[in-house]
Formats: structure tokens, sequence, C-alpha cells
């Protein structure tokens, strides 16, 4: 299973995923700028991803700040600029403020160590929960499943066997799933390009679908169920994932279709009450004028590309976190050490 | 007002679609398989506009079958041909059956110049047409509307003003549209490549947008309503139209917003009951796989790709035709000499 960072002795190496499936190069990290750059960039993506990659940013930052003047000074500063990499997807400040705590009140020679374990630990806590996530959403797909998933979730998303991307995994190894309809996802293409390479490396039966194709395989009664991952989830339930989670969401609803959600709780952020408090990031015109890095529209056509939208929770038929299977209300399910698995 | 075919003493230009806008380029048809292939190839789209294309196709089949020993026999394997070019658009069929009546029992010679004059008429008919469904659609359109279309429907897809995009240039002159968000339309980009185009070339605001943002924006409130062409409608009402517009009809109706479909009569199918019948054309998967030759999924990786989908007239708000604007039940009002215009 190919992963979407590699740590070395004094850098962090993140597998440059714009290039996917044609290359596969690796972006050497030696400073925490090079990995603000690398998540900015999309070279790494998915929300745990990022979560990793951005602890052991900090890691790097520490590194550099250590003949400082003022090393909690320069450590802030690097966190802050790590923080504001990408706006909506919430396990990137989490990562980073578990590394700042962990961090306070300790020599700076010890600092750096403690980052650089704080980093191994969450992404060995990130591959042990994706493992419980799939166990758990596996258990609510039906046998002989069709199933729909957009955007990419799997391990270049999680560094572990994914999100929704893990329970389909697991349920297609429980013989639960049959196929998977797989939305391209534009502008980035993360469906076409990641999660059906991810599909076709491990053999699971897959179909490529342009994502307004999706309506209309929902009502010829082709797709039993769609999963998707999250970039951020509220308190009450709400969802903000890769734009046209949404529009799926809705359809699924239309067609009467279970939607599920599936996410860690390092996902899940209890101080937003709603999804209508998450910071939606707008992206460049030039990702939806260009296909490909071919132009495909006039070349100055006004352009409104944001990365995510959000799913109001009375559209979610469960959430599957590494806790287990949480439904409405969510306020509370979503938040009960042992939600029902 | 560029068009998508211009016609000569002894042959038909298509301008070529595929190459737009970088390249504005005409394939000189002398034959009509040089019309078949343009059609086939999508050199020329747009249900209207391939049905004139096809009907000087056919006048360039008679030409061409004028020495044959047989050349009723000859005429009708022209007009099959040419039929077969694409199934879904009923214009295609409907010009074609048009000539060939027009041309029973004629000597071959008059039946070249009646083709000819035939052809020219439909054409002329087209742009009238398109003139009273401008009119009719844009009293429907509030002032202050901002519109979403998909595909494209416009000089290019009619050879006339447009269906939908002909009632948005009609609606925004009326000064009661501020702005078009335009769908990008995959996988062939007719939205980004084409409508984008030719709003900008009319200076007409508007931004374009992926496919799966259209839901988004409809939960912010920032779609008033929407307009898209047909390639072909039953008698109850089914449209069938580019992938994509029944996903914008649900979502229309979940937002409660109205959902207009802009066609001339030469697209409604009284011989069909509804859209289960309606032949739906499967394209090659490189379409999805690539775009404008660079590759973005796995090379190998099974698609999906249908041209068109089927939105079931309950879902449609109103049918503007160049009769007026007919609402359900359209199994009557569709069909009506004059409807409510």
């Amino acid at each position: 299973m190919i992963q979407p960072i590699r740590v070395q002795q004094e850098s962090l190496e993140i597998l440059d995923q714009r290039a996917l499936p044609c290359e596969v190069t690796y972006i050497i990290c030696r400073e925490d700028v090079d990995v603000v750059e690398a998540i900015r960039s999309l070279a790494v993506r998915g929300a745990p991803a990022i979560g990793v990659a951005a602890l052991y940013g900090l890691w790097l930052g520490a590194r550099a700040a250590m003949n400082s003047e003022d090393f909690t000074q320069a450590l802030e500063f690097s966190a802050r600029r790590l923080k504001s990499a990408r706006p909506t997807a919430v396990n990137l400040a989490m990562a980073i403020d578990r590394g700042l705590a962990m961090a306070q009140g300790q020599p700076r020679d010890q600092v750096v160590s403690t980052l650089r374990r704080e980093a191994d630990d969450l992404w060995a806590e990130e591959e042990a929960s994706n493992r419980r996530m799939a166990k758990a959403g596996a258990s609510l797909i039906p046998f002989g499943s069709r199933v729909l998933t957009h955007c990419n979730t799997g391990s270049l998303a999680t560094s572990g066997m994914g999100t929704a991307l893990g329970v389909i995994r697991q349920a297609y190894l429980e013989r639960r799933i049959t196929e998977v309809w797989v939305d391209e996802t534009r502008p980035l293409l993360q469906g076409a390009r990641l999660t059906a390479w991810e599909l076709m490396e491990d053999g699971i039966p897959l179909r490529l679908i342009t994502d307004s194709t999706a309506a209309s395989l929902m009502a010829q009664g082709e797709v039993s169920l769609v999963l998707v991952g999250a970039d951020r989830i509220t308190r009450n339930g709400d969802v903000a994932n890769k734009i046209g989670t949404y529009s799926l969401a809705v359809l699924a609803k239309h067609h009467e279709i279970p939607f599920y959600v599936v996410a860690p709780m390092t996902t899940c952020d209890a101080r937003m009450a709603t999804g209508m408090e998450i910071p939606i990031e707008e992206r460049e015109a030039d990702e939806v004028r260009a296909f490909g890095g071919r132009e495909v529209a006039p070349s100055r056509v006004p352009v409104y590309n944001p990365a995510f939208d959000v799913t109001p929770h009375d559209l979610v038929t469960a959430i599957v976190t590494d806790r287990g299977v949480a439904r409405a209300p969510y306020t509370t399910s979503l938040w009960e050490e042992n939600a029902d698995a």
C-alpha cells in the first residue's frame, strides 16, 4: 500500500499526488515551509494525511528554530504558518495544537524529539483508526452492494487504509461489495487519478463516471449507497467535504439511498456548532479553466471554485467514526465515548 | 453571431466545435459521409444544429447519387447513414424524414434542389423558432435573476440565437438577468468551451463552475432558476438532454427553484410516450479518461459514459417551445397548437 509520506532522519518526503497516476515522485521537505507549500499546492491532500504531514512539519519547524533567539516564538510562528496552509480541514489545526500542547514547557532540544514522537504516534493512531472505521462501516453494507464514492479517501488521503475507501476495502473483503462507482471529482480529479488507481491496484471492480452521471445511475437503481469522507464535521453532524458531496447527499435523499460519511474523530470539531461556521476555501480559477494542464475555457473567463461544500446533518444517514456508527441526533451520538458499533 | 455551419454552392462547411475556443476551423463536407462523421465526432452538436446539418447532408447525398443506377435506393441509404450518426436527438431523424417526404416522387435533378431548399427553410425556421422561444421564455424570468445553465444551447447548437441560451440572451436584453452560472459540462466541456465563450462575446456576465458546484450555489440562494435545452422531449414531457441535466432537475426541486426546458417543437417527439423509450447513446471511455489528449486516469480504467440522461416531466416547471410556454400536464399542453405564451 502506497503511503502519502515517508519519514527520514532529518526530513519528510511527501508523495506528489498531483503527478499521479502518471508519475510517482516525492518532494523532500527539510523545513516547515516546504510542508506548508506541499499542503497548499495539494501535493499532499486528504484531511487525515494533511494532519500527519503538518505535525511532521512542526517537527521540522522546531529543528530549524533550535538556534533562534526566541525558540517559543519561532515555534509558534511555524505553527501559524502550517495552520494557514488550508483552512477547511480541521485535522491540520488539531494536529498542530496537539504538538504545541505536548511541547509546552519543555526545553528546546526535547521539543524536537517530542514533536517527532507525537507525529509518529498520530500516524499510528490514524492507521488504527482507519481499521476500526473500516470494520464498523463494512457492517452497514448489505451483501451485493454497488457503492458510489467521491474524491479520494484512501491510503493517499489518510496514511492508512482509508476512511470511506477503507470501508469499501473491508466490505469488498467481506464480499459485500460487487462494484464501486467512482466520481471523477472535478476540478482536480482525485477520483479519476487517485481512487480509480487505488482500487485497480487492489483489484476491486470499479467504473469511473463524470460527477454529473451519479444522478442518472441512482435513478436506474444502480447505486445501493453512497460513502464519502469528510474534512470537518461539526457538533450537530454537518459535514464539510470535497465540492460535490452535498450534491450527492441531496440526490441520495431523492432516490432514498443511504448516504454515509466516514471520518475519524480527529475530523470532528466539537467547537463548531454547525456547518454555517466552517470556512470554505476558494481556489484558483485556473483549476477550472484548465483540464490536466490544457486550457479548456476562454482564458479570462470568471470562475467560482470552492474546494468544499457543506452537507447538512439531516441528509446524512450515519457517520462512521473510529468510535463506531453514529446516527441522528448527532449532537449527542457523535460525541459519546462508545457509539453503537 | 458565429454559425455552426456555412453553406456553399456545392458543399457544407461545418465549424469544428471540438477545437473551440482555442481554434476556429471549418470542416469542408462535399459528401454525406463527411457530414455523418462531423455529427458522430461532435464537430457539430446541439440537437437543432444537427438537424439542419443532416438535411444539408442529405442534399449532398442526393448530389452524389445523381449518376447512380438506383437513385431512390441511394438516397435512402444516405438517409439511413445520416440518421444513425447519433441516436438520441430526434431533430436529426425528423429533418431527414422531412427531406425524404419532400423528395418523394420527384425526378432526381429536382430532388437535389428540393433538398437544398428544404435545408435552407429548416435553418430559417430554426432561427425564427429561436426568436419566438427567446421571447416566450424571457417572460418567465423575474427581474434580477441569476440563472444556471448546462451544456451549450446557443448559436453553436442551434444555428439561431439559441434555445436556453436564446432565452438568456433575450432576458439579459430585457434586464431580467444579472448573472449566468455556467456548468462546465463534463466530459466534453461544452459549457466551459462554448457557452462561456458565447456569453463573453455577448458581454453577458457569467461565472464558470464545475458541474458539482451547482448544488452548493442553490443552497446558498445564488440560483434563481435553471434553464436547459433538450435533445428529445416525449409526449408526456419527459426530457432527454446532456448528462447532468437530470441531476440539476432533482437539485432544483430540492431547493424549490424553477427548472425550465427550452426546445423547438422539432425536438418534441409525439411518437414516444415516455422517456423510458429514448435510446441513450453511450460514448467512448476515453472521453472521460482523457481530455485534449492528456490522460487523467489510469489508462485502462473501466468507464461508464452515457451522453444523456432523462428528466421525468414531474421535475420540469415548464417547457418553452416555439409555440409558447407549456405546463403540466404536458401530454395535452405541449401538443396544443397555441400554448399559453
